[in-house]
């Protein structure tokens, strides 16, 4: 459900309120029956879930609903209560990394486990709210989850219906980027891109590689880690068999991937990968963790305080990312 | 003209080419006929200028044609030779720096001088052929220009039909740019913006301030550049009545710039501010040197050294830099 005072509960009751999405699969909302309630009223929505209360020892309890048409809501509230605060908060920060936590010990179940989730889709957090919170050691869902999972990588990918974008830096200052860029990391990115991309039904993903610098280095006059690290992760990549283009300056790849040319964009840092993702996916980008032994995808946006609660956020994004897990689970046709 | 290699000398052609363009002003081509000619050619364009040999001394020689709409190019060849060389080039670069240092030095010429030029469009050069022929020390027209017109401060900006963005910080490494910074920097650049906005015609313009870190540092979480340096400037930008706002994460600013809530996009390095740009100025984008004594515009675009030669150069950013710089060189209607 993500933060309680954010956006998170108004876009989960948008999307789940379509009866054809919920049908596609078995939804769990790990989250607070007051905030829910609040969304749901604001949007006119008649409350279509379950609530069955957390159990403050396992998170799920042992017995759910059979009925997969059914949304149950894992409910961390004892009672209506009242609107959320709608602001970053020691407590909804406490409260959005217990969902977290409690989703991932479902994903984390064995596939025998009929509590077993199959993917996780997180609705915003917000960062200052876990650091009030005491989790300031993980800047992002991302991160926790990467830690939890002790995923010896891991990615964000960004996919929309124009561009697909995954970041081999993330959530760091952009001081820390170029001593954070090393072959491995770059080479492992390429890979775990290449895999998702197959996942996505490209055969042969043709893979564009941003430099970091202005006008990618123009050949080591303004930096040299193109020549360092990125042009040797990018030959490792080729000598398995991945066909990876560049490195191209970060400001002329995405027209190439807006032209069709390539499949997928590595991008060196956040911003770098979030702006042109952001400006031209209007509310449809997913973001997707590769690396993970689940799947896992958020909606691109954040938990937008400013406007919650006055029933104004577009549910697109999530309902695009809950749309993609269930694609994900689904098996791969060979 | 830009490097001859590149595609410089067949946008001039084709931008020229069109009299009424020519017939707004006095227009005066640095450049070599050899690599004209060739463009004008491959074009299928009648050559349409007067020659007149560059004189080693001086430049510009002193008597130009009266006429203006008459172009004139200040030849730096004896005759038509070869088609150039379409790489960087130890002799382009030698060749694309005099004729800035010339156009230079008549824009530094007295407003009494007929020789006087107002303003300077440049075409595209390559910052490696610049090196090869020994000018390193400048990684582009803008930090020459700046050394020339012994400038305090200036700033590249941006102009496009849809965004209109200025660079804190431009042709350096990715790694330099946290140092370069300053609390003085981004004040200078919120005011040449401001003063730029003006003589373009908004007479109140609202600035929004990127952040430099990811979510511009979420509340210190990401980086602290935002409170250190990017928020004193601002609050010192709004001493002096400018109307600033921000700092905003990099990847949400250019919606709200496209959404017209914004008149100008003060971006902290060259990919944050460029990339938005060339993906939505679709080759409109318009260079402008702010802080120089004399006008001075450019196409946003490279030297384009692949397509070079083929006659498949888009002259749009060209039209639109010679426009914009007619524009700027006209007297501001109070």
């Amino acid at each position: 459900m993500g933060d309680p005072g954010g956006i998170g509960p108004e876009v989960v009751v948008k999307s789940l309120a379509d009866p054809d999405r919920r049908a596609r699969a078995l939804h769990r909302i790990y989250g607070s029956s007051s905030a829910m309630l609040h969304a749901a009223r604001a949007a006119g929505i008649e409350p279509f879930w379950a609530r069955i209360p957390r159990v403050a020892a396992s998170g799920t309890p042992q017995t759910l609903p059979a009925d997969a048409s059914e949304v149950v809501l894992i409910d961390s509230d004892n009672a209506e209560g009242p609107a959320p605060v709608r602001s970053p908060t020691a407590e909804g920060g406490a409260l959005s990394f217990q969902y977290v936590e409690d989703a991932i010990a479902d994903a984390g179940r064995d596939r025998s486990d009929p509590l077993r989730a199959d993917a996780i889709v997180t609705a915003p957090i917000s960062k200052e709210a876990w650091a009030l919170a005491g989790h300031a050691e993980f800047p992002g869902h991302t991160e926790l989850l990467a830690t939890r999972f002790n995923a010896p990588r891991s990615a964000m990918m960004f996919e929309s219906p124009k561009l697909r974008v995954v970041l081999v830096t993330a959530h760091i200052p952009l001081s820390k980027v170029p001593e954070a860029l090393t072959i491995e990391r770059v080479l492992d990115t390429i890979e775990l891109g290449h895999d998702a991309c197959r996942r996505l039904g490209v055969p042969i993903p043709r893979i564009a590689v941003c430099g970091v610098n202005p006008h990618a280095g123009e050949a080591g006059l303004l930096g040299d880690d193109e020549a360092q690290v990125i042009e040797p992760a990018m030959n490792l990549a080729r000598a398995r068999d991945i066909d990876v283009r560049g490195p191209f300056p970060g400001d002329t790849v995405f027209s190439k991937a807006l032209r069709g040319e390539v499949d997928l964009v590595v991008a060196m840092y956040h911003d770098q990968g979030l702006i042109p993702v952001k400006l031209l996916a209007f509310d449809r980008a997913v973001n997707v963790t590769l690396g993970l032994p689940t799947v896992r995808t958020s909606p691109d946006h954040g938990t937008a305080f400013d406007i919650a609660g006055t029933n104004r956020a577009d549910p697109g994004s999530m309902n695009a990312a809950i749309d993609l897990a269930q694609r994900m689970c689904a098996p791969i046709t060979p």
